[in-house]
């Protein structure tokens, strides 16, 4: 792995880079589409490569269940199983033990689950999961972190720094010392956690840092806690990691979280947002949220956003992907997370450019001007 | 609308031609893909194309409920809606109000039902259902018939035989009389009925061909009846309908009963099978039917059918179908659509060939020799 900043904007933290991994080349600030169970929900590699989609994620906990990383590692990873052939960023798995399985009991060397598919007893290692992202063959492999849920007391939110501590140490460890069955030359980021405090979110950099990883995720917000959180933890965490590292932050988020943690220094998006709001009938546009579903649009045969030149918008109307929904039609979820995924792409190719340009606190102020957060333009009818 | 006749094959009564309709030309034999909602189920137009779909089929009892004809009209027509500029078929809905529809009661003038969706009071008459495809702007429209069920007494065949013929004849003076909304040139074909009675079929055949419509369609077969019947009524009508007109066997079928039908001379086909199959995870092959969740695909690397030319086969390993079927990913329903209907368009195309090259005889029983029909090669592990 490579990492070069380009270019810092002057008026913010804000800077564009470019990240050379196994699989090729990544602009950043990027987003990654969640690819969760080896496919980006209802598109295909082609369709990801048409948005601009530059890396992608796969999780861990999922592929592990289901079909196995054995089947994969055979198949000669998960670029070839999927037929993706740019960069994949695999997580550790953490996250989802912690949200999806049942029974999870953390102990020293790691963390016993039930998998939430047949109930099946599993173990997680810090080791463990690196041999699984091996045999996947991920340009950027996690750590296994331990994520607390918000809001928890300082007590819990130690112990699961701890752990994420240790297990970082171990990670690195096995990292240094395992190979890639694939041949491929795959990198490691750590995670710093905290929770919502900030003297554990400084240890938990200070001692992640002090181990020298490649790069650094934060891990452990965009958990339910409030925005004035998300955001001042996310700037408490850029103002101390290393300035010449990707910086990823994890799970995030909305179009305007994107906004002001890349004015914070943030490198790295991922986020189901796009593509689960999409299958939702919920659309982004350059004004604000739409719900298709909405009787108003029952004859309105506009494209979603005028402005947009997706697939989607290029070749249906509002009416169309309306009755889609209404109908409940495969095609509609297709065509609603294509328009968000170009949304999101666009999104973010249009801050590189800003700030490549050092115009980017100005097109921030427009974007502002226009695009209406918090609530839907339409709640539901 | 224009039907010409290229070729008749000399050991059979197969033959190809070419139907000039308002949105393009149609090579027959011809198999329509399903588009019951305004889409042909997970797959968008433009794939579609790809597949060498020339003309697809929408059904006039769903667009009426959902999104509604008028919203169609408004739209500018089908094609526009759904943004196939390709011919489109619509049935009169007849089929689906014997099928889906809930307290239906037939009457001289048409036919009173409540909708399946929300339970609203609807009707449908000889006329309406002819305004309604008007709306929808489709090339060739279905008049309003009545399909007995399979087993039926010789009574009910017969009355519904006998409103069948009443409705026909008003369809086609209500036909001549209106103009489409969208300046096209629809045509217009009538449906032979009668069930499983010869001397009913020949009565429905014989009153149809006497009104002269433009082209005739064999209906309500398939509806459970075995493969006998099938056969022996498809036949049976080809013999007596047109030679210079196209023949429309409707509902129909398994690519077998395409090889069979087509030996006798039928020049269209719709049905689900393909399409709603693929959903089903049963997927094609010039072997005959697999199940693509069955383990034994769980580390098969090969594509499904290794003669396939299509974009799943080119593109994706069985063991990623599987998986996609197991986590009931929408990806899995898309690339199993496009690869039945690839089959079910490559078979069109193959037959098209071996009829112009009068080889379809000989093409037949090499079909058969590979082809294994009735159970899937591989049933439920």
């Amino acid at each position: 792995m490579k990492f070069q900043i380009r270019k810092t904007d002057s008026q913010s933290k804000a800077r564009t880079g470019v990240l050379e991994l196994a699989h090729g080349t990544v602009q950043t600030p990027i987003f990654m589409p969640v690819g969760t169970q080896a496919t980006v929900k209802t598109v295909t590699p082609q369709e990801l490569e048409t948005l601009g989609a530059e890396i992608i994620l796969g999780n861990t906990y999922h592929l592990f269940l289901r079909p196995g990383d054995s089947v994969i590692r055979e198949a000669g990873g998960l670029h070839r199983f999927m037929n993706w052939t740019h960069p994949i960023l695999t997580d550790s798995g953490g996250y989802q033990v912690f949200s999806l399985a049942e029974l999870r009991k953390i102990h020293d060397d790691g963390v016993n689950f039930q998998s939430h598919i047949d109930g099946s007893y599993r173990t997680f290692t810090p080791e463990s999961v690196i041999d699984i992202q091996r045999n996947l063959g991920s340009d950027i492999m996690m750590v296994l972190d331990v994520c607390a849920p918000y809001p928890c007391t300082f007590e819990e939110a130690q112990k699961a720094h701890e752990h994420t501590i240790r297990w970082a140490k171990r990670s690195l460890d096995y990292y240094k010392e395992s190979t890639s069955p694939h041949g491929l030359d795959q990198t490691l980021f750590a995670i710093i956690q905290g929770a919502s405090y900030e003297s554990l979110r400084k240890e938990s950099a200070d001692q992640l840092i002090d181990m020298d990883f490649p790069g650094y995720a934060i891990g452990g917000l965009a958990v339910g806690e409030p925005k004035e959180i998300l955001y001042g933890l996310t700037e408490f965490c850029t103002d101390r990691m290393p300035v010449d590292k990707p910086r990823y932050l994890m799970g995030v988020g909305k179009p305007e979280d994107l906004v002001e943690a890349i004015s914070m220094g943030v490198d790295m998006f991922d986020c189901v947002i796009p593509t689960r709001n999409g299958r939702n009938a919920t659309l982004f546009t350059w004004q604000g949220r739409i719900i298709i579903k909405n009787k108003q649009y029952e004859r309105d045969f506009n494209p979603i956003d005028t402005e947009c030149g997706c697939y989607t918008c290029q070749n249906f109307s509002r009416a169309y992907l309306r009755h889609l929904f209404k109908a409940g039609e495969v095609l509609g979820l297709r065509l609603a997370t294509i328009h968000n995924l170009h949304f999101y792409m666009e999104l973010i190719r249009t801050i590189q450019k800003e700030i490549d340009a050092n115009t980017f606190s100005d097109w921030k102020k427009s974007f502002y001007k226009s695009y209406i957060i918090n609530e839907p333009i339409n709640p539901v009818d």
